[in-house]
């Protein structure tokens, strides 16, 4: 085999005093919610942000004086910093290539680590080669982000640390980009214990896996945007492929709105910051993806934290939106002082809370003595929500229509 | 003494099985920005997203068969949800008495946990006396959130866990609110380690301690608005105040900017959701307000993460704006087609990410043939900012001037 639970073993020895052993957390709502017990390897909270440090130092480590000179990767995120982070402790210089409109935190986050970052080409895809060009014309070291046989043994020390941490653990649910966080922790774990699931999980809007094990080979697929963007790898590696067939037992597929409304669990619930390809476990489970298993413990890996905090500010008010706790009503009002004040206070009377008030004159189909406004309201929920409209239509103001 | 060691030994056995002993973990960016070695016990983690579930599962358990009728508290937030469950676990009814504003989703997670909600009195303070009143009237059993011997014996577990967890340290950094926390830590931690410094922490805009302390009974502060609702207690216990007295090293204030960053601090860099309350300690750290202690290991502990995500959202692009990474430009444009596309399009050049874009007609001093729009823009940090201000003005774009 390419890689084995002995270099697992091994890259795990590579990475002591500077890996974390992340917690891993119960969660009785998940439980409740989904029929299934579940416990959250919490690896968002391991150096660096994300499982990524694990192969990063495996493969320095394994590299040893042949690093000297530098290495050099391509990667917009979780990489990135994990390979700079990894240079930085064996005291070597390090070149991260980043797309060309990778968001501004990404590359000060590498440049804070002591990387330099050269933003060449559209796509990750690019700077992939990008980097593995420059790494040939220097004479350095290029770290691919996942097919690598000492990165998949060290993203594998997670699945070690899982064997210690829940012997109960019956299942585990992998995020799945590249693959090689999955095949390192199946290949750990299905060594000691193989009756242990491990269940992979793809974005839909990337998910070039079902086709490519089908196939036998790499299969590409168009890419998408998803949120869940650290998972978003067009083409699985040669190896990882080889690993995941031989070792994984089954891949399922989750949506977008999916991957949001679990980053949202996790924050509001389990008070951890989850990036998007980091909740894709918590997802398929939340969505019912995944048959329930009563005899044991699964375990998602919540693989990365690293995301925008923009981000899951618009997430967290989409979800309010949607869960009715914030309702946007449109009302005609009588251009009279004093009319704003008593629609105020018919809201208010309902125990909607008044987040936000706008005027709005344009657009819309309005009498010359009326205007209309949009108010933002908290809500308790959905029944609130159209308790609170169908008052105010009843009290008599009436949503404008919109002009075209 | 009124409190322990052995209460809170007894109280710990009592929580066993319900309690979650939750993770530390260290910060290298908090040591490398402060010149302290920082461990943070994410206490967030702990079921009910705060520590008040020990004191309340401790209080009910030394209740016995008295609870049975029910129990009645009041509070906005975390020591009614502590109280709700742990009434739950028990199997006995529980009223909860909040202020007639509380946010909707407290009221909500509370009824979740399957208590009534009351919603009694402008300040929890009142809620409190009603609740008090109702729990006489009814043959009730009152849980007070923090002046009671039981409870502050089963905050104490949190002290019991830190000494097993965290040898080497020599400081905790403890937020005070009634003062429940830091009491029963203190006793734990310094009946075993009495070179432990216990230092509490309380926000400006509500400290009453520092006064009680010098005058030596609780005197009472004006309520103040805190980021730090979760210990926004006006009026210190009198069984807090002595034990605090006899068992408490210091006492630091931090500002509500301070709180606020600390937060977000831990949303980007910790990957925690932590609430105010439970954010103090590390605004004191990053604030500078705790001498360097370069012998040990400083624990702040992170009492809960009870916040409301749009409340994270918020403070979220404040930071930014603050950080220099979003910027607000106000620029005045001739009012013809493509005048917008061309100051876009020089943004653009200047390696800003445009947000969002709206036009300002009113308010303005504006020439008839001109109109203003304001750009919401991220940057890289305030000199990006200072640059595309001063190239946008130069290029002829003049910010308007408001009419007053």
């Amino acid at each position: 085999m390419p890689v084995s639970a002995d270099d697992v073993r091994r890259a795990v020895a590579a990475g002591a005093g500077l890996i974390r052993e992340t917690p891993v957390v119960s969660s009785q709502t998940l439980t409740e919610r989904t029929g299934v017990t579940v416990a959250l390897k919490a690896e968002n909270l391991q150096r660096t942000g994300s499982f990524k440090l694990r192969g990063a130092l495996a493969k320095l480590a394994s590299l040893g004086k042949a690093c000297e000179p530098g290495v050099v990767t391509g990667s917009a995120g979780n990489h990135a910093l994990a390979v700079a982070f990894a240079a930085r402790v064996r005291g070597v210089p390090c070149e991260v290539f980043m797309p060309e409109f990778a968001p501004i935190a990404k590359a000060e986050a590498a440049i804070a680590l002591g990387a330099q970052v050269r933003l060449v080409g559209a796509t990750v895809d690019e700077s992939l080669t990008a980097a593995r060009d420059r790494a040939e014309a220097g004479g350095l070291m290029f770290v691919h982000p996942f097919d690598d046989p000492e990165v998949i043994a060290g993203q594998g020390g997670l699945g070690l640390e899982l064997l210690a941490q829940v012997p109960e653990m019956t299942r585990v649910i992998v995020p799945v980009g590249g693959g090689g966080l999955i095949s390192g922790v199946a290949i750990a774990i299905k060594s000691q214990r193989p009756d242990v699931e491990v269940i992979g999980v793809q974005a839909e809007a990337c998910a070039p896996f079902p086709a490519s094990l089908a196939a036998g080979e790499p299969v590409a697929v168009q890419s998408a945007l998803t949120i869940a963007d650290g998972i978003a790898v067009k083409r699985p590696g040669r190896l990882t492929l080889g690993l995941i067939a031989r070792w994984v037992d089954g891949l399922v597929l989750v949506g977008e709105d999916e991957v949001a409304e679990a980053m949202v669990f996790l924050l509001e619930r389990a008070k951890l910051v989850v990036e998007g390809a980091g909740a894709v476990g918590v997802a398929a489970l939340l969505a019912g993806r995944l048959p329930q298993d009563s005899s044991g413990t699964t375990v998602a890996i919540l693989s990365g934290g690293n995301v925008d905090p923009g981000l899951l500010a618009q997430i967290a008010r989409r979800h309010e939106s949607q869960a009715g706790r914030r309702f946007v009503l449109l009302a005609r009002l009588p251009d009279r002082p004093g009319s704003l004040a008593l629609l105020l206070s018919l809201v208010g009377q309902l125990g909607a809370n008044l987040l936000d008030v706008e005027h709005i004159r344009e657009g819309f189909d309005l009498h010359v003595r009326e205007t209309a406004v949009q108010l933002v309201l908290e809500t308790r929920g959905p029944e609130h929500a159209a308790e609170v409209q169908r008052t105010v239509r009843e009290a008599g103001y009436a949503e404008p229509r919109a002009v075209r």
